[in-house]
Parts: structure tokens; C-alpha cells; sequence
């Protein structure tokens, strides 16, 4: 990305949002699960369906859903094949309605696709035998499938980091500074990461533009992040912010992007978050809460996340000076 | 790879093409699909098998093909055993004809094999139960090498980016560069994307020499690639291109090879992708059309992607200045 | 983290230790196991459970206990629902009183989990049916998570580096340099071995605040570590080390934060591991012992990791100057 | 690693090797395979097993032929539980002579183990049934750590790099270089290859001491591998090597340490090889043969790997002056 405060026609482009849609939209561009506020037409339905995509990022509970779904599916068609083989087809079978036999074809079907095969009841003829044969292999792919995706779903890692719910503009060493808050939810350790924020505004000269510029940040990178991490914009006068007041920002509908990137010890991979503050979700003159705790014992540092999005009023540069 | 524009000589069996072959062939080094138009002899068969490489890379079909051919293979080799065990060697069998004993062995080695196991035919015989040890052994490694197999199916990154059909010669910027564009096909989202390219053509100064020259870009890497990215190689006077013609291109059997690498976060993996353009697949004196769409509800950024090959035409500059 | 020695205030926080919590604990940040010393509250219970995270990492005795243990649990509830289907439901199962039925009830359900399926008692009626296709796919899901869950175990690295047990301060090159040794104690190769160390102290400016500094290494990267590498940064007049005596550091409070990482070639993946010495795990004025040996045959360069720990006395500088 | 000519002393001991044994050794420090050429002892018997590596690294024929040999270990310890639970423990089993009931308990462990489960034998007794049910959790965990095991060698990439037999002092632009070639032996692609080279030498000026000095290359890196590549050092005025003669990296115990590092598309992973020439190894004015195949139909770039270690006699530099 690497962009300086004066690139701003290239940029446009290269971010992928196209400056006249871009402009028109008065949405956000990164929502706020990281997602990208952007929708794809022209695909064939194969691109579409992403199946992998689908099956690694649902939730653990449609997940199971759909696996019991087509597991009673696939047994159910096993079920009809073998009622379609005749009346003789399955030994110990009762004879009786075509109901009852469908049922006890499908329980004879999930013995055999589960590989339980009781033995009650058993094929009899070379077609029932044909479709246990197909029933088989069959349940030895699914087995395998879901495993796989089972496996995929685990090695996925997702980092589960805690923006605060403002960006802020604090004073910062005698001057201001934009900052947001990020903490770590979970228990994974996430080493060597890094941080960038890139400021979306209409662009003043070109109406219906955009333009992006990345902010210089006081640092971009810890080695590790075992408990919280402010993220500091210094507000210089290099800074494209400088000067700006809250309804500068709004009127520009400005658009700050952030783009997180670590190492995930726990899955030993590297994963990537983002998220973005609007105009309107900014603060001014406050500055983040402490998170740290006193413990009685005194025996580590303790950190209450809950209180990430905590602020407090400072007084104002100006006021301060008054 | 780091190519200065200046750097030819050294640069050509770098690149892993013979000079005096690379020149001697009409065809292209790096064919549509990114792979390389490359033949190599003198390996072993083990080298030349590279199951596993086609054991991920076959179609999901004749993958599922192969399984179940490999499934009914190994049964009939077990039948063939049973039945060389003996006529008494499985009880519970109805005796008969050669071919209705196979493939009554047949059917009890896919309950054997796929540790179904009814029970209405068993091994009788120390043969026999042998046999069934070595097949319940084979079926739990066989078991074991599909779920690794769908599991690296699974796993394997695919970088799915639609190349445009052309690579162009556009007005930029007063001057006119060399742009190609690239859009994302699926959903998968790939950060940290960097493109490379390089230019090959026969070198004028050593007949049947070919020379590689990396072309600068506007821009190399961008962080995000959600729509499309239209890739830029400024024609100023450093570049080798400045001041061909179309023919010129094609006399000196110009390729544009392009190398994508990027960070998928679907499969949390670098993926790398390639193409090139030969002389004949560039446009001259057009632009890409927009592949912005407006949408009534103006909910998000929206874009067509099978219009990613679309081109206008634009006034020549000549034209232009005239 | 690129600290520059002269870099106190801001690096406090960006450490993610909160500088006056962490200065009131006189406890360690890196716990000798390369842990943090940090408590995090305000998380959800499910962040709190940071399951897979306690799967991956608990020993295999502990892992392989519970999942028994759940098999076990899984397969009570199942007899409980056969039980509750009523005495008819499995065919082949003797009457008796509650709990030779349940123990009956248990044994068929554990041949129903795993797939067993002698099939001396099955399902007759239609709940029993219904509960026994329950159990069948919960097995094929339970498998699937079983086999998920070893083979993250498996492929997850844990970089075994034994540390000295003391960092010293050695004679190096006319001054002194602080030093500390590392050794692989696995077979697994790790290639591109990076070390950084920061010093943390107590600020003298600034009562009950923290300074961090990264220390210079006279090398901060290895291409390869077969045996040993001893860590060196020496103590010249730019290092914040300069002029200290052991008691300086204890009364500041020091502690020396290391962090490594490199590529095990083994598992194919980035591994990281950290460890800390504080002031009292100093040693002054010794050195290294050799931890290399001499082989009778001399047929390869041999270590004896388990004299890692061992240090020489050396003459201090003042006594070899007086 | 990033050694620069003129540090000797301090590299010494950072390539983990001491340099006093190092120098006793008349040995490679890296074998032909790439592994070191080092002994660890000290190590627990724990960290000696490195079970993980071994049952990774080993051949696809003995691990076959471990899993068959534990598979049938277990179910002999399972046959004797069995028989030790009584003789009215297995119903439907025969009562003979105690090889006949072991054999068939053997047997019926293996229709438990494998879940294949036929049910002419059934545990009768509440021993029996106890066993069969730790068996079947064995079985379960078994099939996942088999399962596990195998993917873990299917995902562990291996780069199959062909090194030329003898390195090589050819000419070069009118001085010599010191040059090796590789080939890529398998169809996985190689991307981004990244070579160095440390010639390891004794220190003429401190006896039984070495020095570690990386050479320049002309290039060290390569965007993609596709054939073969000639790894060159020119030997200037700069080089380590200027002015010697075969004899004096005789008499010197020279160690040319190749590392190679790149990206396998196959895998979707780095992969790491190494090699080592000797002095003895080298050849002195000849140059490699082409590679490189006229094919009739000229369709591609055609390469013979066989042909890699295939030199060339040329005039030497003297002779040719003369």
C-alpha cells in the first residue's frame, strides 16, 4: 500500500472501489466484521456458490445442521433405491405397506452408510447388492469430506480482536492525536502485528472523487500483544487531519480504514482484521480509560477487556490554554 | 528477480529458459492457464508419476472416479482371494457356479472393506480370516489416505483471478502506459496482492538470444483487492517500450509475463498466479470500460465482472494533437 | 518493535503492558514456559473457554483422557434414551431389572458409536430407530472431530529452544557483553533463527513507570541453529547496560525479554517461543562452558545439550588489570 | 545470515558449530542429503524418540509396515484380554485348546478393532463387553492418529532439488566464477528460489579454527524455477576465492555450504534444501552442457534432467592466453 499523503489519483484505482461509484455511495466501505461493503455481478454460478468458502465460514451450528441434513437426504435416496429393487431384495425385511418399507429400507440404509451393519437385515439380491456396493463408497467419500471440513473449519484461524466502539482525537504531546484502541479477545498470543490506517475522504477538487491517503503512525508494529494496543496518529501539521474539526470530517464523509496483520501462535498462521471508523463515530477531546486492573495479590497485570470502549473527558487544548 | 532494465544478458538463464531453445520456439513461455510451456525429460518414473501433485490438482470429478474405481479394484482382488481360499472358507455362502461364488465374495470383501460387516456371510477358515485381517487393515489405511487426499484437496489455495483478455496501450497521464486489469472471480479475499512483470523479446544485438527486462509499475502491491485492479507500467523514456509500434512488438515476439502472489484469507496461504500476453493479445490507442454499476437501492459498491474484458475505444494522441 | 534506545515513553504502552499496573507488580512479564504473566477479564465465557486453543495445547494423556471420557458420556446418554424407548425396543436384549437393561443398553450403544454393529441385539421399534440414527451420525461427526482434532495436534509446532538457565555478563572483544545461550533439543531443524531481547527497567525520570529497550545483538540472525548459539550484546558505551553494576539491575527492577523465532523444517511453518531472565538470573564475570565433545572415531561434530547451563569463572577485568 | 567477507571471528561460533571440534573434524558439516553432520547428546530419551519427525520423515514402505505391525500387536494384546476374560467371555466362539481360542479371539479383536463387527462372535460377558469397549475407543483414536499421520506426509513438502554432481570454476566474463547448477526434478512449481552460499574454511591465522565467509552472487534469487538454474559467484577481486588454486581448498578443507529456500505452489509452503561441496567435488575450467532438447515439433522448451551433471572441457584461461 505504502501510500504517501500526496498520492491521491493513483489510489483510487489501485483500493478496487471505483471513484464514481465510490463517491455516490454514502455507505462505508469496510462494514464493520470486516467484511467489504461491495457486491460482485457477472459471475458464473460456480464462483457464485464459493462452496468452500461457505462450508469453512458458517457457524459451528449450521455447520452440524447441514451435515445431519444431507446425511438424512443421502439415506432417504439410498431408502428409495432400495425399495425400487423389488420386495425380495433386502433379507429379514418385513413385507407390508410401501411406507413401512421405505422406513426399514431407510434404517437398513443409515446401518449401512454408517457402517454399523447390524446384520438384522441384509441384501439379497445382486441389485440391492449393487446399491450397497454404491452405498459403501459413497459413505467412505463423506466420511472423508467431512473430516476434511471439520479439519479446514479448525485451522481456520480467526483473529477475534476487540476494536473500541470510537475512534478518538486526544491531545497527544502537545498536540493531538487520532487514536482507536484494539484488544486481544482470546487466549491465542498474536505476535508481530502490525497496523495501518488509510483515511478514505471525498476528494475537494475533484467532485465525486475519492481519495485515499495512508496516516503515519506513531508505530505500526509491536513484537507482541498480550493485553491492549493504542494506535496513535499523530496529528502534525503533515498530517491530512490537520486543521480539521468534527463537522469537516462529516462534510468530507471521511472513512478511516484499518488493516490489521499478525501471527497467530495457536494456529500458527498468519491472519489478517479490519475495520473502520466513520465521521460519526469519532470523539473528540477524550481520551481511553485505563483497562488495568488492582488485584489484591498483586500477582500479574490484569486487564478488564470490558472496558475497551471506555472514555474520559479531557479538557480541551483550547480550554486548557484559556 | 529485481530486473533492472539495463540487466539482459545474466537475466536470460535465470529465468530457467535455455537462451538458444527459448529463441528457437515460436510459442509462449507461460501458457493462459499460468502454467510453464515447458517440457522435462531424463527424470525417473517416480518423478514423472507425481501422484500427489495429480492427486490434488485432477478435477473434483475424476477424482471421485478414481476413488471408486480403485474401490472396486481392491474389492475384486479380495474376492479373488476369498475364493481361492476354498469352498468352505466363508460360511454362511451359498455354493454355485464359479462366477456367482466371486461375486458373492465380491460383495462380503465391500462389507469387509468398508467395515459394514451384516454378518450373514463370515470367515470360516484360518485362510479365510487371514484375509479378512489384511483387507479390515488395507480398508483403515485406504480410509486414511482418501480423508488426507480431500483434506489437501481441500486446503490446496486456488487463486481464482480473471485476467482482462488484453493487455492495452492507453493514454496516461500525457504519456501512455501498458495496463492490463485483474478482478477477483471469487469470494475468497486476497490482501497484500504484488504484481510483477516482465518483458521478453529476442534480443536485437544476439540473433536466437532472448532477453528478460522487469517493467516498472505505477504500483506494485496494494492491500486489498475486493473488485478489480488495473495494472500499470508507465511508458516514459525509460521504458522498454518506449517508442515501439505494434509490429515492433510483434517482430521481436514480445510476452508480457505477469506474476501475482498474495495472501488468501480463506485458506490462510500465499497464493501465486500467472499469466502473459503475447504481441497479438495487446490493443492499442483503448481504454477498460468501467465495470461500476449503479444500483437503485445504492447500497454498496457493485461491479460486473464479466466485463472485465470490455474496451473503449479513446483518440489516438496523434489524433488528439491533430 | 524496532526500539531505538532512545524510545522510553511510548514504548510502555505499546508493549501492552499498562505502565503503572506493570510497574507496581514486582512480579516477571515472560514466565519462564514463554507465557505472559497477564490476566485478562471482561470476557465472555466463550472467549474465556478458548476451547480448541486448551485442545491443541493440553498433553496427549490429558487429550486422550478426555476424549474417552466423553465416549464414555456420550454412550450413558444413548443408553438412556434406548432404555426410555421402552422394553421392546431392541430386539435380542434380555429383560431384567433397570440397571442390567441400562448396562445393556450401554454395550449397544457403544457398539452402535463406533460402529461396530455385531448385531446380536438391534433396533425394533421405530424410536429405538430413530435414537440409533441420532447416534450413527453423532459418531460420524465425532470421528470426524476426533481425527480434526489429532492431526491440528500434530501439525502444530512447538519449538522446543532450551535456554541457559543464566544470562551472564562475559568478558567480549576488551569490554563485556550481556550473553545468554540457546540450544534446539529437538531432532527438527530450524532454519532462519531471529533473536530480539529488550530490556526492561524501571524508569528513574518517572517513578512507577516502565521503560523498555531493545538491546543491539552483535548478530540477530543465524541461517541455520544444528547445535548451539550463544546471544551476544555488547555492553559499549551506546548500550543502556553501560556502566550498571548486578546491583543496579536489581534495584531497577531488570528484565531481559527475549524473543525468537525461525522456520521448522519439519513442521513447514514460522515458530516463535520467548523467555525472560531477570536480574537475580544473572550471573557476572564467567563464561560459557564448551558444550562440544571429542569422539573417538571423530566422526561428526557432537553437543551435550544437558551442559548448556554449565559456566567457567573467568578473572574479572579489574583483577586481570590490577 | 548475511555474512560479509571480513567477519570471521564472531560467524564462527553463530553457525553453531564450535570451532575447536569443527577443525578436529576432517568431515562435511552438510551431508549430500542436507541434513548436519552433528550428534546431540545430553537430550532426554523423550526428545531422542522424536517420534513425530520419524514417523514423518520415514519411507511410505516402512510406515505401512509400522501400522501393520502395530495393527496386528494390538489386536494380539486385545485376544489375550479376551481369553483371559474366560471361556463363556465371546458367544458363538468354539471352546478348544488355547491356540485355537487365542486364534479366534485374535480374530474376533480384528472385526472389533476395524468396526467390521460381523457378530458371529459377540462379548457376552460384562468383562468381554468392558473390553470391547475400550477397544473400540482404541480403534477410534487409532483410525484419527493414522488418519492424522497421514496427511501430515502428504502436506510435509519435500523439495526434490537436483543438484549437479561437482561444483565448478569456470570461465566468466573474461575472470572465473565458482558455479553449481540445480534442477527442479518434480512438477511442483518453485517460485521465488533464493540461494546462498557460505564457503567454510580453517583460519589460516588461528590453527584449529574455522572461518565462515558468505559468497556474492551474481543473482540470488529467481521469480520462478521452471528448469534449471546456474548458481554463479564471480571470483573478483573480492572474493574469497581470488588467486586460489585447487590445491590451496585442499590444503584450506574448503566447505562450499549451499542453502535454498522457495515457495512450492504444490504445497502452498516455503521448502528449505541444503547441499555441500567439498573441495574434491569441484572441477576446475570446464563448464556445464546445455540441458536443452531440440524437439522435432518445436512446441516447447524441452530439458533433459539426466543431464545436469554433464561438464564441458574448456581452454583454461592461461592456455588460451598463451
Amino acid at each position: 500500500m505504502d501510500l504517501r499523503p500526496n498520492e491521491t489519483e493513483a489510489n483510487d484505482r489501485d483500493l478496487g472501489f471505483g471513484s464514481e461509484v465510490a463517491a455516490r455511495s454514502q455507505r462505508r466501505f469496510i462494514n464493520p466484521d470486516g467484511s467489504f461493503n461491495v457486491e460482485r455481478h457477472g459471475l458464473g454460478w460456480r464462483a457464485n456458490l464459493s462452496l468452500y468458502h461457505q462450508l469453512i465460514s458458517m457457524s459451528w451450528l449450521r455447520f452440524v445442521g447441514l451435515v445431519v441434513a444431507l446425511y438424512l437426504l443421502i439415506n432417504a435416496v439410498f431408502a428409495l433405491a432400495y425399495v425400487a429393487c423389488g420386495a425380495q431384495a433386502l433379507a429379514g425385511a418385513i413385507s407390508g405397506p410401501l411406507a413401512a418399507r421405505l422406513l426399514q429400507a431407510f434404517f437398513f440404509s443409515v446401518q449401512t452408510f454408517s457402517t454399523v451393519g447390524y446384520g438384522g437385515v441384509e441384501p439379497a439380491s445382486l441389485a440391492a447388492n449393487i446399491v450397497m456396493t454404491v452405498e459403501s463408497v459413497t459413505g467412505l467419500l463423506s466420511v472423508a469430506l467431512v473430516t476434511g471440513l471439520v479439519f479446514a473449519r479448525f485451522s481456520h484461524p480467526v483473529a477475534d480482536i476487540v476494536f473500541s466502539r470510537h475512534g478518538i482525537v486526544a491531545p497527544y504531546r502537545g498536540i493531538t492525536a487520532f487514536e482507536f484502541r484494539i484488544a486481544n479477545s482470546r487466549r491465542n498470543q498474536i505476535v508481530d502485528l502490525q497496523a495501518r490506517v488509510i483515511l478514505a475522504t471525498l476528494d475537494p477538487e475533484r467532485p465525486g472523487k475519492r481519495i485515499f491517503r495512508q496516516l503515519h503512525l506513531e508505530r505500526d508494529k509491536v513484537s507482541f500483544f498480550p493485553l491492549s494496543w493504542t494506535v496513535v496518529h499523530p496529528i502534525d501539521d503533515d498530517s491530512p487531519l490537520a486543521g480539521l474539526a468534527p463537522t469537516d470530517l462529516e462534510r468530507m464523509e471521511a472513512e478511516f480504514l484499518i488493516l490489521l496483520s499478525g501471527f497467530d501462535e495457536t494456529f500458527s498462521q498468519i491472519v489478517h482484521t479490519r475495520s473502520s471508523y466513520k465521521a460519526h463515530e469519532m470523539r473528540w477531546n477524550v481520551k481511553f480509560s485505563s483497562m488495568f486492573e488492582s488485584t489484591p495479590e498483586d500477582r500479574s497485570v490484569a486487564m478488564d477487556i470490558s472496558r475497551i470502549h471506555e472514555l474520559e473527558e479531557v479538557e480541551t487544548p483550547a480550554a486548557s490554554a484559556s
